[in-house]
Protein backbone atom coordinates (compact mmCIF):
# COMPACT_ATOMS: atom_id res chain seq x y z
CA UNK A 1 0.00 0.00 0.00
CA UNK A 2 1.21 3.51 -0.95
CA UNK A 3 0.76 6.83 0.45
CA UNK A 4 -1.81 8.65 -1.35
CA UNK A 5 -2.57 12.30 -0.08
CA UNK A 6 -6.79 12.64 0.52
CA UNK A 7 -7.74 15.02 -2.08
CA UNK A 8 -9.67 17.35 0.11
CA UNK A 9 -5.91 17.78 2.14
CA UNK A 10 -4.42 18.11 -0.96
CA UNK A 11 -6.81 20.96 -2.33
CA UNK A 12 -7.10 23.17 0.64
CA UNK A 13 -3.35 23.31 1.21
CA UNK A 14 0.11 23.48 -0.51
CA UNK A 15 3.55 21.53 -0.57
CA UNK A 16 5.90 22.74 1.63
CA UNK A 17 8.41 19.59 2.57
CA UNK A 18 8.72 16.19 3.23
CA UNK A 19 10.05 15.14 6.86
CA UNK A 20 11.05 11.45 8.40
CA UNK A 21 7.45 10.31 8.54
CA UNK A 22 5.25 13.58 7.57
CA UNK A 23 4.31 15.72 4.74
CA UNK A 24 4.08 19.68 5.86
CA UNK A 25 1.61 21.55 4.57
CA UNK A 26 0.56 25.21 3.98
CA UNK A 27 -3.21 25.94 4.63
CA UNK A 28 -4.68 28.07 2.03
CA UNK A 29 -6.39 30.14 4.95
CA UNK A 30 -4.78 32.85 4.68
CA UNK A 31 -6.45 34.48 8.12
CA UNK A 32 -4.22 32.24 9.96
CA UNK A 33 -0.55 30.98 10.08
CA UNK A 34 -1.64 27.20 9.92
CA UNK A 35 0.61 24.40 8.58
CA UNK A 36 -0.65 20.59 8.31
CA UNK A 37 1.17 17.53 9.17
CA UNK A 38 0.31 14.45 7.18
CA UNK A 39 2.39 11.04 8.68
CA UNK A 40 3.48 9.58 5.06
CA UNK A 41 1.56 6.03 5.81
CA UNK A 42 -1.50 4.44 3.91
CA UNK A 43 -5.01 3.98 5.87
CA UNK A 44 -3.97 6.23 9.23
CA UNK A 45 -6.70 7.55 11.21
CA UNK A 46 -5.66 8.11 14.81
CA UNK A 47 -2.50 8.68 16.38
CA UNK A 48 -2.44 5.96 17.71
CA UNK A 49 -3.08 3.58 15.13
CA UNK A 50 0.91 4.57 14.33
CA UNK A 51 3.31 2.19 16.26
CA UNK A 52 4.87 3.56 19.21
CA UNK A 53 8.27 4.46 17.53
CA UNK A 54 6.08 6.20 14.37
CA UNK A 55 4.41 8.39 17.25
CA UNK A 56 7.70 9.21 18.62
CA UNK A 57 8.87 10.40 15.26
CA UNK A 58 5.48 12.32 15.02
CA UNK A 59 6.28 13.95 18.36
CA UNK A 60 9.67 15.05 16.90
CA UNK A 61 8.22 16.98 13.79
CA UNK A 62 5.55 18.30 15.62
CA UNK A 63 7.80 19.74 18.23
CA UNK A 64 10.53 21.23 15.24
CA UNK A 65 6.93 22.52 13.73
CA UNK A 66 6.25 23.72 16.73
CA UNK A 67 9.45 25.89 17.49
CA UNK A 68 9.75 27.01 13.87
CA UNK A 69 6.01 28.55 13.87
CA UNK A 70 6.43 30.29 17.58
CA UNK A 71 9.81 31.67 15.88
CA UNK A 72 8.73 32.70 12.51
CA UNK A 73 5.23 34.16 13.95
CA UNK A 74 5.66 34.47 17.86
CA UNK A 75 1.77 33.96 18.50
CA UNK A 76 0.01 34.55 21.69
CA UNK A 77 -0.75 30.32 21.71
CA UNK A 78 -0.22 27.55 19.38
CA UNK A 79 -3.08 25.49 18.48
CA UNK A 80 -1.78 21.58 17.95
CA UNK A 81 -4.70 19.20 17.50
CA UNK A 82 -5.76 15.98 15.66
CA UNK A 83 -9.56 16.07 14.61
CA UNK A 84 -10.79 14.54 11.78
CA UNK A 85 -14.28 14.34 12.18
CA UNK A 86 -14.53 15.99 8.04
CA UNK A 87 -11.11 14.26 6.52
CA UNK A 88 -10.16 10.76 8.30
CA UNK A 89 -6.50 10.85 7.11
CA UNK A 90 -4.59 11.35 9.87
CA UNK A 91 -3.07 15.12 9.96
CA UNK A 92 -2.00 17.45 13.28
CA UNK A 93 -2.94 20.86 12.61
CA UNK A 94 -0.35 23.35 13.83
CA UNK A 95 -1.74 27.02 13.61
CA UNK A 96 0.11 30.41 15.11
CA UNK A 97 -2.92 31.93 16.72
CA UNK A 98 -3.08 35.57 18.03
CA UNK A 99 -5.70 37.27 20.26
CA UNK A 100 -5.86 39.68 17.69
CA UNK A 101 -6.94 37.32 15.09
CA UNK A 102 -10.43 37.31 13.79
CA UNK A 103 -11.00 34.06 15.27
CA UNK A 104 -9.75 34.21 18.33
CA UNK A 105 -10.45 32.85 21.32
CA UNK A 106 -12.35 30.86 19.24
CA UNK A 107 -11.07 27.62 17.11
CA UNK A 108 -9.84 28.25 13.80
CA UNK A 109 -12.26 25.27 12.26
CA UNK A 110 -16.12 26.13 11.82
CA UNK A 111 -15.15 29.74 12.39
CA UNK A 112 -16.52 31.16 9.53
CA UNK A 113 -12.89 32.85 9.00
CA UNK A 114 -11.51 32.41 5.79
CA UNK A 115 -9.54 34.71 3.46
CA UNK A 116 -7.38 33.58 0.06
CA UNK A 117 -3.62 34.39 -0.30
CA UNK A 118 -2.57 36.24 -2.85
CA UNK A 119 -0.06 33.93 -5.20
CA UNK A 120 2.84 36.09 -4.32
CA UNK A 121 1.83 36.31 -0.52
CA UNK A 122 1.54 32.04 -0.49
CA UNK A 123 4.86 31.96 -2.24
CA UNK A 124 7.17 34.03 -0.14
CA UNK A 125 5.09 32.22 3.29
CA UNK A 126 6.47 29.02 1.73
CA UNK A 127 9.62 30.03 0.92
CA UNK A 128 9.83 31.23 4.72
CA UNK A 129 8.75 27.84 5.96
CA UNK A 130 10.32 25.99 3.75
CA UNK A 131 13.82 27.55 4.49
CA UNK A 132 12.68 27.42 8.32
CA UNK A 133 12.63 23.35 8.13
CA UNK A 134 15.34 22.92 6.12
CA UNK A 135 17.76 24.96 8.64
CA UNK A 136 20.20 22.37 9.82
CA UNK B 1 6.88 26.51 42.37
CA UNK B 2 4.06 24.49 42.83
CA UNK B 3 1.42 23.21 40.04
CA UNK B 4 -2.02 24.82 40.66
CA UNK B 5 -5.02 23.86 38.11
CA UNK B 6 -6.71 26.73 36.56
CA UNK B 7 -9.91 27.38 38.53
CA UNK B 8 -11.86 27.64 35.09
CA UNK B 9 -10.26 23.93 34.16
CA UNK B 10 -10.89 23.56 37.53
CA UNK B 11 -14.63 24.30 37.78
CA UNK B 12 -15.69 22.67 34.37
CA UNK B 13 -13.98 19.18 35.12
CA UNK B 14 -13.99 16.84 37.46
CA UNK B 15 -10.81 14.78 39.02
CA UNK B 16 -10.16 11.45 37.88
CA UNK B 17 -6.66 10.30 38.75
CA UNK B 18 -3.19 11.40 38.51
CA UNK B 19 -0.68 9.97 36.29
CA UNK B 20 2.95 10.29 36.05
CA UNK B 21 3.02 13.55 34.58
CA UNK B 22 -0.82 14.71 33.81
CA UNK B 23 -4.10 15.16 36.20
CA UNK B 24 -6.90 13.26 33.91
CA UNK B 25 -10.06 15.26 34.58
CA UNK B 26 -13.64 14.98 32.73
CA UNK B 27 -15.08 17.23 31.24
CA UNK B 28 -18.50 18.47 32.45
CA UNK B 29 -20.09 18.44 28.96
CA UNK B 30 -22.21 15.28 29.09
CA UNK B 31 -22.58 16.05 25.18
CA UNK B 32 -18.98 14.17 24.72
CA UNK B 33 -17.10 11.80 26.08
CA UNK B 34 -14.34 14.07 26.51
CA UNK B 35 -11.60 14.05 29.04
CA UNK B 36 -8.61 16.51 29.40
CA UNK B 37 -5.01 15.85 30.73
CA UNK B 38 -3.53 18.71 32.66
CA UNK B 39 0.66 18.09 33.24
CA UNK B 40 1.23 18.95 36.70
CA UNK B 41 4.08 21.34 36.30
CA UNK B 42 3.91 24.86 37.07
CA UNK B 43 3.82 27.77 34.29
CA UNK B 44 3.67 25.22 31.47
CA UNK B 45 1.85 26.67 28.53
CA UNK B 46 2.78 25.77 25.32
CA UNK B 47 3.59 21.55 24.57
CA UNK B 48 7.22 22.94 23.79
CA UNK B 49 7.49 24.32 26.91
CA UNK B 50 7.95 21.16 28.36
CA UNK B 51 11.00 19.49 28.15
CA UNK B 52 11.98 16.35 25.40
CA UNK B 53 11.45 13.59 28.33
CA UNK B 54 8.39 15.35 29.75
CA UNK B 55 7.14 15.93 26.24
CA UNK B 56 7.65 11.91 25.85
CA UNK B 57 6.28 11.43 28.74
CA UNK B 58 3.00 13.41 27.78
CA UNK B 59 2.49 10.91 24.33
CA UNK B 60 2.66 8.33 26.43
CA UNK B 61 -0.13 9.20 28.75
CA UNK B 62 -2.15 10.54 25.68
CA UNK B 63 -1.34 7.33 24.11
CA UNK B 64 -3.08 5.59 27.18
CA UNK B 65 -5.80 7.88 27.15
CA UNK B 66 -6.33 7.32 23.85
CA UNK B 67 -6.72 3.80 24.30
CA UNK B 68 -8.87 3.85 26.90
CA UNK B 69 -11.48 6.44 25.13
CA UNK B 70 -11.40 4.37 22.17
CA UNK B 71 -12.07 0.93 23.99
CA UNK B 72 -14.56 1.88 26.66
CA UNK B 73 -16.68 4.54 24.05
CA UNK B 74 -15.59 2.73 20.39
CA UNK B 75 -16.25 6.40 18.98
CA UNK B 76 -16.15 7.14 15.05
CA UNK B 77 -12.99 9.13 15.54
CA UNK B 78 -10.90 10.94 18.38
CA UNK B 79 -10.28 14.28 18.73
CA UNK B 80 -6.74 14.88 20.45
CA UNK B 81 -6.37 18.60 21.07
CA UNK B 82 -4.18 21.51 22.80
CA UNK B 83 -6.24 24.55 22.17
CA UNK B 84 -5.48 26.80 25.04
CA UNK B 85 -6.71 30.04 23.73
CA UNK B 86 -9.45 30.71 26.12
CA UNK B 87 -7.38 28.91 29.28
CA UNK B 88 -3.75 29.05 28.54
CA UNK B 89 -2.42 26.17 30.96
CA UNK B 90 -1.31 23.97 29.13
CA UNK B 91 -3.82 21.27 28.80
CA UNK B 92 -4.72 18.20 26.19
CA UNK B 93 -8.32 16.93 25.27
CA UNK B 94 -9.12 13.65 24.10
CA UNK B 95 -12.30 13.22 23.02
CA UNK B 96 -14.58 10.28 21.57
CA UNK B 97 -16.34 12.02 18.60
CA UNK B 98 -19.81 10.27 16.99
CA UNK B 99 -20.55 10.95 13.95
CA UNK B 100 -24.08 11.14 15.15
CA UNK B 101 -23.06 13.34 17.92
CA UNK B 102 -24.45 17.03 18.07
CA UNK B 103 -21.74 18.73 16.65
CA UNK B 104 -20.40 16.38 14.03
CA UNK B 105 -17.79 17.23 12.66
CA UNK B 106 -17.71 20.36 13.90
CA UNK B 107 -15.16 20.61 16.75
CA UNK B 108 -16.86 20.79 20.45
CA UNK B 109 -15.30 24.05 20.83
CA UNK B 110 -17.68 26.88 20.47
CA UNK B 111 -20.57 24.40 18.94
CA UNK B 112 -22.72 25.58 21.53
CA UNK B 113 -23.41 22.36 22.12
CA UNK B 114 -23.69 21.57 26.22
CA UNK B 115 -25.61 19.53 28.24
CA UNK B 116 -25.21 19.11 32.50
CA UNK B 117 -24.54 15.64 33.47
CA UNK B 118 -26.80 14.24 36.44
CA UNK B 119 -24.52 13.46 39.27
CA UNK B 120 -24.90 9.52 39.73
CA UNK B 121 -24.44 9.31 35.58
CA UNK B 122 -21.03 11.76 36.13
CA UNK B 123 -19.89 9.71 39.25
CA UNK B 124 -20.38 6.49 37.00
CA UNK B 125 -18.40 8.21 34.30
CA UNK B 126 -15.84 9.05 36.75
CA UNK B 127 -15.55 5.57 37.71
CA UNK B 128 -15.40 3.90 34.75
CA UNK B 129 -12.78 6.60 33.52
CA UNK B 130 -11.22 5.71 37.02
CA UNK B 131 -11.04 1.63 37.03
CA UNK B 132 -9.56 1.85 33.13
CA UNK B 133 -6.92 4.60 33.91
CA UNK B 134 -5.89 2.24 37.03
CA UNK B 135 -6.03 -1.47 35.25
CA UNK B 136 -2.09 -2.92 35.27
Amino acid sequence: MKFVLDPKLENDSSFICDLTLTQVRLSHNAAFAWIILIPRLPNMVELIDLSVSEQEQLLKEIRLASHIMRTLFQPTKLNVANLGNVVSQLHIHVIARFNTDLAWPQPVWNSGVHQEYMNSEKQQRISLLVNAFMEP
